[in-house]
């Protein structure tokens, strides 16, 4: 199986460098300039808990990577994941998969506008790793990967990518309802990340707000209010216990400030927030459901964005 | 008329000392010890638009004062009213008047504990004044002031609080519909305060913000449903477009951090929240109406509050 990883970044990094590793034909594109001259150069710098690794690479910006592939994984931002496909456009016939793990919601209509239902493999994955700088990446932990078809034809190529990410090292599941599981990290990101940043805490933290376990349940209902219009049925006592729980002293990750505070309090950059509450807030709209909640949740951290990000 | 001013930060000493050198009987109360030992000793130093004033005074802890007074000022924040208002219980009789002018919302129910209605005078000002430390005033300017009478039986009294004031150099006028006014600046409060303090950011910047004007819309929108049912009829679009013109560069004060900012951020204070957005999030929740974007404002601004706020 030819392998594109699209997006170079620390997730695209370690599944990239573990696929290589065992000899899988993996081909990386991506368009940071610094990075693709980096790896070009040196290779991939890759600490696999705290044990380094150089694995050597060609990385090609997308519109310059001319080969066929049967599989793209996609390791962007949600931002740029409509521009990282288009850009590949070229490559793209009717048996390319692409396969998807992304944060966030909204990216099953993105990639719709390039693959058909059967192309797509959609995943959810508590791997976390991060970017030094370019070329140099770390993976903190090889934590669970769920991966499932969304066209039911396409349930022997999502068995067939899981088995090889498992033999290269990784624990993939099949999920029987990746959907569910793709709301349920949202919810978790919709409110440890949009508050955090809002609120400019940690997890452990905003845990000991008075009150603020309402504050996720408010977050949450609207999130299952546009979810039911999808099919995906959230359950939002478990989901709420669920994010309530990544605040608690006894999860030594709750010191954590979430991904969202890293980009814009730490770094000025602007954030995912079109892909969480945003989304919903812009679902709301669309379907004529109510979501005040997330409405001024997005509003806060637009507002945000706008006074402290850097001009592109 | 005996007079009582109670609370001596910039207001009540910017008042007091207007009444005092006017030759009018005047007293104070306040709980600061610092501010009572200072003014005390050294008498109130007042900066009167660049003008150097001192003005002796004597200044009582509440429940040490034992005259009785025709009227009682009241200039304390919004969250120690129904404190200060307790502690001179045993000067009030049915004849005392209190006159208040704090911003926010909720104050006549608090009055009402312990006046009736025909005692209580309302007032609206946009004078500005700061406090510099203990005994140490400042005013930067002598705007308008408005007041009424709630019960139209005081009529006179408060023509009669007018026209003291007046002589004494302040410029306040007669209110035929203080209730509308009042809860025009609490919309004003209500979005620059709270908005302000959320993004860390002054008034101008806040109006540079991309949709700002529709999260103006809705917070007032929900002001508007509480009000009415204090059949008190706010012009929702006039109201957006004041709030809005404060932000404007035209206008000087529009580099100016709100109170509330000044108060949380600055100062890691608590804020007056439970009288603006919090009020209505709370009369909300009692009249069984909706006031989601209330609801979410408070709830950041709480947060904020125990992240933040020094212990007391």
């Amino acid at each position: 199986m030819k392998i594109l990883i699209a997006g170079v970044g620390a997730m695209g990094a370690t599944f990239g460098s573990m696929l290589k590793k065992n000899n899988h034909d993996v081909s990386f594109v991506d368009t940071w300039e610094d990075n693709i001259k980096y790896i070009n150069e040196k290779g991939i710098n890759f600490n696999n808990q705290n044990h380094l690794e150089n694995i050597s690479a060609k990385v090609f910006y997308p519109n310059q990577y001319n080969d066929r592939v049967d599989l793209i994984i996609v390791f962007v931002k949600s931002m740029q994941l409509y521009n990282m496909i288009k850009s590949l456009n070229h490559i793209i016939d009717d048996n390319t998969m692409v396969l998807c793990m992304l944060n966030g919601l909204g990216h099953i209509e993105t990639l719709k506008k390039y693959f058909s239902e059967k192309q797509i493999l959609m995943g959810v994955t508590t791997l976390t790793a991060s970017t030094k700088s370019a070329g140099n990446f770390y993976c903190t932990s090889f934590g669970i990967t769920e991966i499932q078809n969304l066209s039911a034809l396409s349930y022997n190529k999502a068995i067939s990518v899981i088995d090889i990410l498992n033999n290269c090292g990784f624990n993939v599941k099949y999920s029987n309802n990746i959907l569910y599981s793709i709301w349920k990290k949202a919810c978790i990101n919709g409110t440890m990340n949009s508050l955090c940043t809002i609120l400019d805490c940690n997890m452990r933290t905003l845990g000991k707000v008075n009150g603020i376990k309402v504050v996720f349940r408010n977050i949450i209902s609207e999130f299952s209010l546009i979810a039911k219009t999808q099919n995906v049925d959230l359950d939002i006592d478990e989901i709420t216990e669920l994010c309530y729980s990544f605040t608690s002293e006894d999860f030594v990750g709750s010191l954590h400030y979430p991904s969202m505070h890293q980009d814009l309090i730490q770094n000025s950059r602007k954030t995912e927030i079109d892909f969480l509450n945003g989304y919903v807030s812009k679902m709301g709209y669309l379907l004529n459901i109510e979501t005040k909640y997330c409405d001024t949740i997005s509003s806060i951290i637009h507002a945000k964005e706008q006074i402290i990000c850097k001009e592109d």
